[in-house]
């Protein structure tokens, strides 16, 4: 398909412009997006004081929200630093993570949503549905949802909101106004390790950050982490597990070659 | 012994039930204890912030507190989450980490003890020697102790304060009311690597948060700990070291079949 | 050269003394920093609440201040528990990091030499122009910058400020008073990990923990780093890409025998 060219040639992108790109993000998967953003070829900075957040995602060429450890201080840095970047054009990526798990996650990020407006929102089924609206009850930050109507909702919130909508999962879901599609790469082992949805979600900061077409910014950022996967798991030999997978990983996106994403994207449009 | 056969069935029981791990823990190692919770089968979340930690524990199977990187705002947390966690019979597994080394450290495990009553406390020697009064000085978070009269420091401070105590070293001594169990399962390796103490409570917890046999919990997560340590140093090849190390002890972990504990745990009644 | 055994001697040193290295540091390299502590043999302490930093100091070898993720609460915590250092002897090195990127970047550095006086003082060529006065322009916490001035800004820059100063980057360059030195270790797979800075900045600790002569002690630090990258490299086999790398820099660390200076180390007075 012709998108799996143009995420080869964002990739080319990334590694010709290295984009910056400014996190807020959580404690817990920091350094795994730091070291995913560089694998790929971008450049992280992670700031989150008030004092200097402006001033820093004005060098940026994308801004990453996510919500996975939220407190009142850093918050408050979001909101300013997402207007900042929306006034000059920077895409902003926002990860609500565990919203719906507590009244504190589901009312931030339906602040930042309104605030903000996110160019793109990634969740896994049940954060996506609770933006929605839908009244989901979610245990933690892990999604426990399913169901067939995951299209629908993600196409009529991207109308909605004007952003690109990712449901990542099984199957994952990319919609974008009258677009959608579905990508079918990726391996179970992934939700066996913290941060991969944190890293999927930085991935399309680094895509977005060297193009304008952040349909496909998000398809190739959730592509390259579903491929990482499967290249993982390939490469494990008896006795390893989740330590050495995590490890490959990153191996995968920093020595992944641009015609991948023709040779094994799995993607169909709906 | 009839405790490993128990510990293989509550291993089982965790990847059956796949308990919520709410930990409030320090920003070095919480990577790690995320990712050593979901290798055993568990689901770690980690939030912090005053404003939801009541609402997230409620649906925990255990609570982690550990003193790794304390800071005054996320004590109120620690300890409003611990209420309620003990309010809602939630099993509380506190690591003192370096309490001795300064006041602060010393007074908030106090506090913590006092105000929420832990279930569970785990520390090496020195730290639990301090919480049982002695006035040994600490250097660090490091243990520098031993001695003898561990099983004795262990046993009275379980009687005084009802509540399960684990020391490990070289070593290690759980107590609860009248049962006393050392475990002899470990590497001197484990103490190259930062978090694997924290890493050992956050194994407490997930086996807690599936059992509500806590004595038997706890012996399980620090041979767990033991066997991924024995496992993790019999992998490695020239050349390899602590990194190679450290990541084998999640694979150890993520691969480990329940009949391990009873071909492999080394237990001795006291 | 001379330097080369008086390194060796420091590694031996950090081994016989094991001394505790107090670190204030960002959240993104933390571990990382905490791991490349144990893998040369000291141990690592992380405390930055106002309440127990001039305590905790006091036990401390060294103390490694890092700006990677600076905000207003630790900024006090730095200044107060850097006087501290001072005054009892300790060696104070800091770690400017995106010094110029952000005003509040560059208040704060310059706050910080003013207030704690570092004994070393290590970044890349961008972040030590900022120190030393020059308008230069940071784009987030990389390095841009190169030129062939480096050693007069390092010498001026030590002489001024009566402290180490070290320029890391393809060829680093360390200045003290009179004494300029070149090491050309190192590997440009390096800059495609996140913390390698932090991670040298916490050795150049470690080495100064253990010895009084300072200038050798930062020339360790960095040639540490260095020669893990080249072994690391040298390491890798087809497929494997910085996950790999990341993991063997601790190996070679860990495993790092003293002799190595003496055969691997590429050092040359200017």
């Amino acid at each position: 398909m012709e998108i799996l060219q143009r995420i080869a040639d964002n990739l080319r992108g990334i590694k010709d412009k290295t984009p910056l790109i400014h996190h807020i993000t959580n404690y817990v998967t920091v350094n795994d997006c730091a070291n995913m953003t560089l694998a790929i070829g971008a450049s992280p900075v992670m700031a989150d004081d008030m004092a200097e957040v402006e001033e820093m995602v004005a060098f940026a060429g994308a801004l990453v929200l996510n919500m996975g450890t939220l407190n009142s201080r850093t918050i408050e840095s979001m909101v300013v630093v997402g207007k900042t970047a929306r006034q000059l054009g920077i895409p902003i990526i926002f990860d609500p993570v565990g919203v719906g798990a507590t009244k504190f996650r589901t009312d931030t990020a339906e602040r930042i949503i309104r605030e903000v407006n996110p160019t793109v929102i990634r969740g896994n089924m049940s954060e996506i549905k609770i933006i929605a609206g839908f009244q989901e009850k979610i245990k933690g930050v892990d999604s426990m949802a399913s169901g067939e109507d995951g299209e629908q909702v993600a196409r009529e919130l991207s109308q909605k909101l004007g952003a690109v909508i990712a449901i990542t999962g099984k199957q994952d879901i990319i919609a974008y106004g009258d677009k959608t599609i579905r990508i079918d790469n990726g391996h179970p082992m992934l939700s066996q390790v913290t941060g991969t949805g944190c890293m999927a979600t930085s991935l399309i900061g680094c895509f977005c950050g060297a193009t304008k077409d952040f349909f496909t910014g998000t398809v190739a950022g959730i592509m390259t982490m579903g491929l990482a996967g499967e290249l993982a798991q390939n490469s494990l030999r008896a006795g390893e597990g989740i330590g050495t997978f995590r490890m490959r990983l990153f191996d995968a996106v920093s020595n992944m070659p641009p015609e991948i994403f023709m040779e094994a994207g799995k993607v169909s449009k709906v």
